[in-house]
This record gives structure tokens, sequence and C-alpha cells, in this order.
């Protein structure tokens, strides 16, 4: 029985000797590569801060003082100690979650996994403390350097330098990497701390010179440990942060337990707002996760866990025809570029960065900089494209609307990963792209149904110059190609079923659910209906024909996996009412609410999406209506 | 004929002397006074700007090169030399615009006046003159020390710290307030630049030691300002900005236009990104502005030309009552607290945190974090009123869903300003509120229509601790109390008007909109419909007891001031569809689109939602619908 197994609670972990902080560090790198390599995760974040989280749980005491991990999926680490070693169901259906959970433990606080909101929460938590005279309590904040460029963060900076009697530890883990190396001017000055100071190349200098002197390993280590505590005092660099007035400990070596813990004890003491910068490397440990240079197994499916290789191939359909499709659009039109934040290989804007470097442009976790630098270069004469995945668009709907739509800016937001995307929990969903982007005047949003329709709606943005153009699709695999009987007014019809006669049901398939409204339609012909199923590809603003298809049948449905609630048929409705089309329009979708993490077939499955759920249900509203 | 009238394009300011700049520096001043005390408008800021403002014409060639104002409200001056100098109209439907217009100028490029937005623009315009070869463009932009703050500008500073190649300058126009002083670890970095470097001490010494020897003024000035350039290379502090990698210089005197410009054409000739920091006063020149510490008439309405009072008495209903019940809930409730965002006595805060300094918090230019914050707060056990502008909110939109109403946070939004605000142009209208709320889970929006049902909202709210609460109303005056004839299951029945017999129409009043639905209502019976008036209070979610009755009635008017699309009357159709409710729901609002500045009264007309518009529409829908 290993030391890990013996760790219940945090309280467990202040009882250990350094050595066996060591050993259960080792342990704890070992279950990770063991476990998430079976079911899937992010291995490398956590991989990076197993001996940090360790000195965490032994300095501080959860949960009567508060860790707030940024972008959560970095507290595995902190599952395994807090009583959760249950990994085998991560981020499935009744397991872990894999994020920081309240359901799962008084230990976790927040769950939202968009990046940069850690140090805003740590900040209004040490506000509250100071308020009710909790002066007793801390709160940590673990945040990557990846998302102190995101903008909330420098907000929250700004804040916390304020608050001289507020006991708030800020953790910069810094990887030099977010989701891939950290871009921009605050990577400059991390590197700054890093290295011009001389810590490093003193500290890699003092191993090469100890290494000569074939001084027995322990002693050098302990000679080195100590000359290494004296010189922190010494290079503690005076940046940007003490500017700020935010008091900086650092750089330390976060795989040094001991160090760690000592930079923590000292900022615990100190009272006010510090800051301790930590550097780790992401994927520690695990060979196949260090050799990785693109993104150090920032999240992996299945692996095999001693390559490091995937179990299953993966199939990244979508955004593999977006990153075809924007290469050669790149070579045919010079005005193109391409925006990411800090996200170029997942939403597939490498092989673009590779053939057009200069016109590639990754502005860090900011996606508000990101739409309005591109209203920006819209009025300059360029046409931007900016790939994000669909539910960070919702950290830029000022920009989208105040400073891209207002200046009538030409340009293309590419969503990918909208829709139910299932096993990352709730803020992963990309289900509020088309309610939000609806209100949005002059927006165009197309959700394409399959290959062709995708390199279209692309070709088809990119020659908007007057408005933002939106393109959405899901995480996943593409369906086979689905043509149109014939295309009305930019209507593809798709199919026409059941007994002859007059038009009945309208069913409108939006994008990924248009295979779902195709097999909607049979089952429903089979009971008799007579069906036409369409496709408007561009959805917002509502089509006028599909209004005057409305118009030509008796009901209609709608299928979409976005909010239903100012979705495209609630949007649909709303222009059939002013048009003085009775029609009902009876609108499938994702109701208002937030989704629990489970496996997309599993929520599809109990939002009752499957079409056999949605024939069910037109006819019970078909059966009514005819009361 | 003065040097102002003489100015029609930047390029006859180069033409001046220095001597003539001066004295057109001083014309444009009585200018601003004289004209925008009659107009009312942002007095205070443009008095700050023009020697600024002067001095970049000078320097930098627009249109050719881009100059951006953040807040856009600072550039009266800027009108004023680009060939824009009959302000008489200004902020009135068809007079200038109190920002930048594209459609008024060449020279203009941002109208979006949400701050903190300029960098990011300006970012955005250096990277496509780099990608278009155009080398010899420069962009220049314009950011108060307060817009610092705001999340969004420090995104864009960590991208153009990278840019080398671009030729960006940005100008922090520092007047160590944005409406009111400056907040925050930026603030106390900014004033270690200003006073700890040791310039303005010494300036402040050598003034007096120049005195002390009796030197006539002239003699003393050339001496003081030869001492101030070469004391500026040698203080020009190494602060944060550098440490991100930005060239940094400064502290200037705004308010000397040689220096300025000396500064100025550094920047323009150093080939990368700089900053220059201009340290200028706030309604500097006009004695009243100076003199007026709470907020250096940021913005004001007519005024008399001398003694900067008010010509007609400011009306401020409905923050007024906020201010008031705000107190008294504060007394009763020591677990509130208020949160602002950098607005603390627009939005009514100041009689709260004059009480309870703190329970107060002022985060800056920074609704995202004011959100978040809250949440933590919320967390902590603190019950946070979040008191902004409607239109403000909308910067926020992912941090009220993914942290304050993912994690059921009792956190309370006060929205000023909502609906239609008019003079302010089209950022400033507080039109997306609802349509943007309506898609947040759980999320419960009140829109009280007197000062009763404000503070009852208000009470109300605050009794709220496991999810989101919103209280929104307008700008302007508040109407005389609306007595309910009867509450039926939280829906307040205003009137039943018209002939006895079977319920016909049921108009549905939100918000500030009660008296128009009343009188809408008037109108309707006077053609012999019976009509009942209802007012939900709390509109969203939307009341089930509104679509029952909805139900009883024939036909249902919803009116409120916001978006048709996804606002509460969208809301009503779309529950009173999935309830089986087949009565039609005519929604009156905003259409989708952006609105030009005029009076709220002239939108209000040319948006058809005055009574006589509304009950003409619903009679021919009526009509349309008996056919």
């Amino acid at each position: 029985m290993g030391l890990l197994d013996r760790i219940t609670t945090p309280a467990d972990l202040r009882r250990l000797t350094p050595a066996q902080v060591d050993e259960l560090a080792d342990e704890v790198r070992e279950f990770l590569v063991q476990s998430v390599s079976r079911t899937g995760g992010h291995l490398g974040p956590n991989l990076g801060v197993v001996e940090l989280t360790i000195a965490m749980h032994r300095v501080f005491e959860s949960p009567r003082d508060t860790m707030v991990f940024d972008t959560g999926h970095q507290a595995y680490v902190h599952k395994l100690l807090t009583g959760r070693q249950d990994f085998s169901a991560l981020r499935k259906r009744g397991g872990l979650s894999g994020y920081p959970s309240r359901g799962e433990s008084e230990h976790d606080v927040v769950e939202n996994s968009h990046a940069s909101t850690a140090l805003s929460w740590a900040d209004g938590i040490a506000k509250a403390n100071v308020v009710q005279g909790r002066t007793d309590r801390h709160v940590v904040a673990v945040i990557g350097d990846g998302a102190l460029t995101g903008g909330m963060a420098w907000e929250a900076l700004n804040n916390i330098a304020e608050g001289h009697d507020r006991r708030l530890v800020i953790v910069v883990n810094d990887n030099g990497r977010s989701y891939a190396p950290t871009m921009g001017g605050l990577a400059f000055h991390l590197d700054t701390l890093r290295t011009t100071r001389g810590y490093e190349s003193f500290l890699s200098w003092g191993k090469r010179a100890l290494h000569r002197t074939g001084m027995p390993g322990r002693f050098a280590y302990e000679w080195l440990h100590g000359l290494k505590k004296g010189l922190k005092d010494v290079v503690a660099p005076q940046g940007m942060f003490e500017d700020l007035g935010i008091k900086y400990t650092g750089p330390i070596d976060g795989h040094d337990t001991a160090a760690v813990e000592v930079a923590l004890r000292r900022a615990k003491a100190f009272g006010g707002p510090v800051i301790v910068h930590v550097m780790t490397e992401k994927g520690r440990g695990y060979s196949p996760a260090e050799q990785d240079v693109a993104d150090r197994f920032h999240a992996v499916g299945q692996i095999h866990p001693e390559t490091g290789l995937p179990l299953a191939p993966s199939r990244f359909g979508w955004t593999s025809v977006f990153a075809d499709e924007m290469v050669r659009i790149g070579r045919r039109r010079p005005d193109v570029v391409a925006i990411t934040a800090a996200m170029l290989a997942p939403v597939g804007l490498a092989p673009f960065a590779a053939e057009f470097p200069t016109r590639t442009f990754d502005v860090g976790i900011a996606e508000q900089h990101a739409a309005t630098s591109a209203a920006g270069m819209a009025f300059a004469g360029l046409h931007p494209v900016v790939a994000v995945y669909a539910t960070f668009l919702n950290r830029a709907f000022d920009q989208v609307l105040m400073d891209v739509a207002l200046h009538r800016a030409g340009v293309t937001f590419v969503l990918d990963r909208a829709g139910i995307t299932g096993d990352d929990g709730a803020s992963h969903n990309g289900m509020w792209d088309m309610a939000m982007l609806s209100v949005v005047p002059g927006l165009r949003l197309a959700a394409p149904r399959d290959e062709p329709t995708l390199r279209e709606a692309l070709r088809a943005a990119v020659d908007v110059d007057d408005a933002p153009t939106v393109v959405r699709y899901p995480k996943g695999s593409l369906v086979d190609p689905i043509p149109a009987l014939e295309t009305v007014d930019g209507v593809d019809v798709l199919a026409r079923v059941g007994e002859p006669g007059d038009p009945e049901v309208l069913v409108v398939g939006v994008g990924s659910m248009v295979p779902t409204a195709l097999q909607t339609a049979d089952l429903l012909a089979a009971h008799g209906l007579r069906v036409t199923v369409v496709d408007p590809r561009w959805v917002l603003p509502v089509p006028s024909a599909l209004v005057k298809l409305a118009g030509e049948h008796a009901h209609v449905v709608t299928i979409e996996d976005g909010l239903v609630d100012g979705g495209v048929g609630a949007m649909l409705a709303q222009r059939s009412r002013e048009a003085g089309v009775a029609t009902p329009v009876q609108s499938i979708g994702i109701p208002l609410g937030f989704l629990d993490h489970a496996s997309r077939e599993q929520i599809v499955d109990g939002l009752r999406l499957r079409p056999q759920d949605i024939a069910r249900d037109v006819l019970t509203a078909l059966a009514g209506a005819s009361r």
C-alpha cells in the first residue's frame, strides 16, 4: 500500500517527512500517467503541478483557507489529495469532473474553466474575509503564465494591489506555455525574471561546477539548496508586479517541494498580497509528454501509458477541413489574416501559420483583443479570420457588438466546438453562441452541415467586407456529404418524404443537426405525414425564404444544438410573427440551463434530442393543435 | 477673426508659430467653455486635451496616420481641428456626435465609447500596416489612465509589446482620474512615475526657487523648460511598461505644447511601439471645472458659462431612489456590499460609500472583475450589489454566465440607464441587457415601473442568495407611483379598460414603458376593445402567471424599451408556445440595429414606440388576424 492510498484529507499530508513528500510526488505522477492515459484528460498540466499542489496543501489549510485554480484542468492532484482517488470514470457521467466541482468536495470553489478568472475570485473572497473580520484565513490562487495574458487577470491584479490588508497568495505557475508557448510582452517579462536576473544561469553554472568537484550527490544537493535559498533573496526581481505594489517572490523551482514550501510559508506570513513565481515543467516526469514540443500533452485522448501515443486515432474532421480551406483562401487572398487566442493548433490554424507566418497573430488568451484588433485590421484593409472555441467567444460579446458590428467591419469568426461538447463540463459547451450573436445587428452566421457546405461558408464569409460573419461547427468528425435536392433562395431542400399531397411539416435542420432532422422526417413520414427537410446554412439573420417556406407549411420544427431561447427557431418564430405568418414553430434544442459533464451522446439522450424523441414530441404537438 | 476660424484641416496647424499655437489653445478652450455650456456634453475631458490634440495634429498627418481616441468623448478638440466647428447641435439629431463618427469625417475611426478599446484598435491597424507594407504610416492611440485599468488595455499592451516593427504611439493621457480618481495598483504605479521619481517634486522646487530669484517670467519659463527637457531623459522611469518591452517616455507636461510636440516627434521617429506619458488636468483653464473635486465636469448638462452651475436642475430620479434604498439596505444587512466600475457617483453609490466605506469597492473600469469578484464575495458569505450602466454590463456577459450564474452566486446587478439613452449615441444605449441576460440560467430580472416597485425590487433582489438578480431602470426622472388594482401570482394588474365582456387584449408593460402601456390601452379601449394592462415587475424568467394570463386573452402586446429579439416579449412568446398557449404575442420594442444619437423622445418617435403608434400597430395586427 503506497503513501497516496493513506492520504484521505490534506491534514494527512502535513504529517509526512520531506522524504515521504518526494515519494508521494512520485506516486502521484505514476497514478496520473496510468490513470489519465486510460480515461483521457489533461495530463501535462497536472504532471507539472504535483509538487506545487502537495506543498500548497501542507502550508495552507483547505477549506478554511480557500484554494482557487485557474482553468481548473490543473486540479487533478488537488482532487487526489482531498479524498478523490477514483479516477476510473474521469470526465464521464457519474465520475469525477475534469475540473473542480462544488458537488464533489468542500475543497473546490471555482467550476468555470474559462481562463484568467482565478485572481478575481480570489480578490472577492479575500475582500469578503476582511469585511467579515476573518483575518486569519488565506486565499491562494494558482494561475498559469498563459492565463495572465487575459485582461481579467490584469483587472484583478490592479485591484489586489490595493488591498494591503488582504491575505492573498498568487501562485504564478509559469511553464512558459499556456496551451502553447505564451505570447506577448508578459512572456518577455517573465523570461526576463527567469533568465536575465541570473538566477537560472547561476543555478545551471552551480550544477556544472558541483559536478566537476565530484561532491557526493546528497551534499551537493544540500549545498545547492542552501545557496538557492540565500540567492533568491538577492536576485528577487523588482519587476512589473512590484511596480503595481504587489510583493513578488521568485522564481522558485516548482519541482523542489522544500523550496516551494519555504516560499509559500513566507507568503502566508506576509499578511498582504504576494506573488509566488513558480517555474514548472508541463508534462514533467513523463518522457513522451516532455518530448512533445507542440503542447506538452495539454489534453490527451486515451493514450498508451508508455509511448504516449493515442490508442485511437484522433479525428478532427471539422477542424481539419477548416485548416485546409484556410490555407487555400490564404493563397488566393493576400488580405486574409488569421487570429487565434492561444489556440493555434487546436483550432486548426497551424498549417496557415506555417505558410503565412506574418499573417498569423496569436494574441494570447485574449478574446476581447482578438475581436477588437480584428476590427482595426478590417478598417485598415485586411480581412481577419478569428478562430476560437465557441464558448470562448462569450468573452468578447461587447467587442463583437460594439467594435466589429457597429463599425461594419468585415471580420470572420470561426467557432469550433460549437454546440454540445460534453466531457469538458458546463463551461465548455458552445451552446450560447447563436443566442448571443442573434442580437448583433448585421451579423451573418452560417452553420454548415458537412464538408462542402463548410468550405462554401468559409469562402462566402471572407467575401463579406461590411459586416461580421460567423461560421460555427461542432467538435468531432464529419458526416458524409449530404446533397441538396434543390436550393430555393439560398435554402437547401434536402428531402421531401411521406405521402404526396399538401405540405404539412417543415423540418429545419441547423448545422450538425441536419442528420437528426432527416431521420426525424423519416419517422414522421412513417406516421403518415408529408415532411419537407431544409437547411438554410446561413441561419442568422433568418432568411426571408425560410419565413416564406414556414408560411407554406402547417407546422414548423427547428432542430439546433444551441439554446432554444434566442436561437434560430426562436428567431424564425419571431420573424414569422412579424411577417404575419401564423404557422406554429416548434423549436427543438437545448433548454436554458447548464449541462453536467457526460458524453455528447448521453447529453443528447438526456435532452431528448434523438430523432425518436423529437418525432414523438412533434406528434404530440400536432395532436394537441388538432384538438 | 480668430486663429481657430482659419483652421479647416490639420495641415493648417503645421503652419502656426509656437506663439500662435498657444493662442490657438486659448481660443479652443474659450470655444469649448462657451459652446458646451450651452449644449451640454463632456467639457472637462476636452479642456484637458487641448494642447495635446493640437500637438498630435502638428506631428502626425491624419488620416494617413491614424488617430484613435479611447472613450471618444475626448475628441471635441480633434473635431474642431478637422473641419468641424459647428457645435451648436452637439449630441442632437442632425448635429455633431459627442464621439468620433466615421460619417462625419475621414479623420474619425472608432465610434464605440466603451472604455479601453483604443489600444486594441491601434494594434490591429498597426499590424495591418505592416502586413500591407505601409511602413511609413503611424498609429496614435490616446488612452486615459482610467481606461488602462480595463482588461482589454492589458491584452493590447501585451500584444503591442511584441511588435517591434509596428509604428504605434500610445499617448497615456494621465489626469489621475478616469471618471473619478483612478483606483488600484496602476494608479499607484503612475503615481510612482509621477512623484517618487522626483520629476514633479523637482519641478515644484524649481518653480519656487525661480520665484525667489526674481527672474523675469519669460526667462524663468525658458530656463525651466530647458531643464525639463534635460531632466526627462534623466528621470525617465524604467517602470512596468518597459518591463513589458514597450519603450516609455515621460512624464510630459500635457499643457506645454512644445514639450508634447518634442515627445511625439521622438516617438514618431522611434520606429516601434512607444508610450508617451502625458500629464493633463481635466477641466484645465476653466475655474468652475478645476474646483469641482468630484469628477471635474466629466459630463455636464447645460451650465452657466461663468459659474459652472447647471442652468436646469439635474433630475436623477431613478438613481437617487436607488442611492437611498441602498443605504437603507446597508444599515439592515451588514453582509451587503457595493461594487462599482469607476462610476461611484454617477450610479448613485456615493451615499452608501460615505456610510460604509469598507463595504464599498471601486474596481476601476473593469466590469469583468466586478462580476467575478462579486461571485467570490458571494461564495464567502456576502451579498454584493454591482451597480453599472446597463450598456457596460455587456463587457461581463461571460462572467455573469460562468462565474455568477453557474455557481449560483447571490449577486445583484443594478443597471442604470437601461433602454434608450439617446444623446450619447449608439454604444451608450442600454438596449441589449434583457436579450443578453434572458439566456443566463437561473437569473432573475426586475424592471420596476416607479419608486415603490424599485425599492421593492431592490429589497427582494438582495434576499436571493442562490442566483444572480438584476434590477434595471432608465436614465431620467421617475413618474408618479402607479398603483396596482390587484396582484395575481406576482403579476400586477394595473388597469382593465374598455367595453365589459370577454377579455380581449392583454397589454404587458415592462418597467419604464408601463405609462406607455396604460396610454396604449386607453387608445385601444376607445376603439371598442376590452384591454387588461399588467406589469409582471420580475420579467425574467417569464412568470408562469403571465403565460396563463396570455392564454386567457385573444391577443397579447408586450411593450419594452429593449431589443424585441430575445426580449421579454420574445421570451413570453416562446414560453407560451412551449405551454401550448396559442394566443399571438405582438412584441413591441427596439428593432435589431444601432441607434444614431438624438434625444430620447426623437428616438422613441422614430421607432414608433409612442402610444398612438403602438395602438395603430395593434389594431392593424388584429385586423389582419380577423381576415
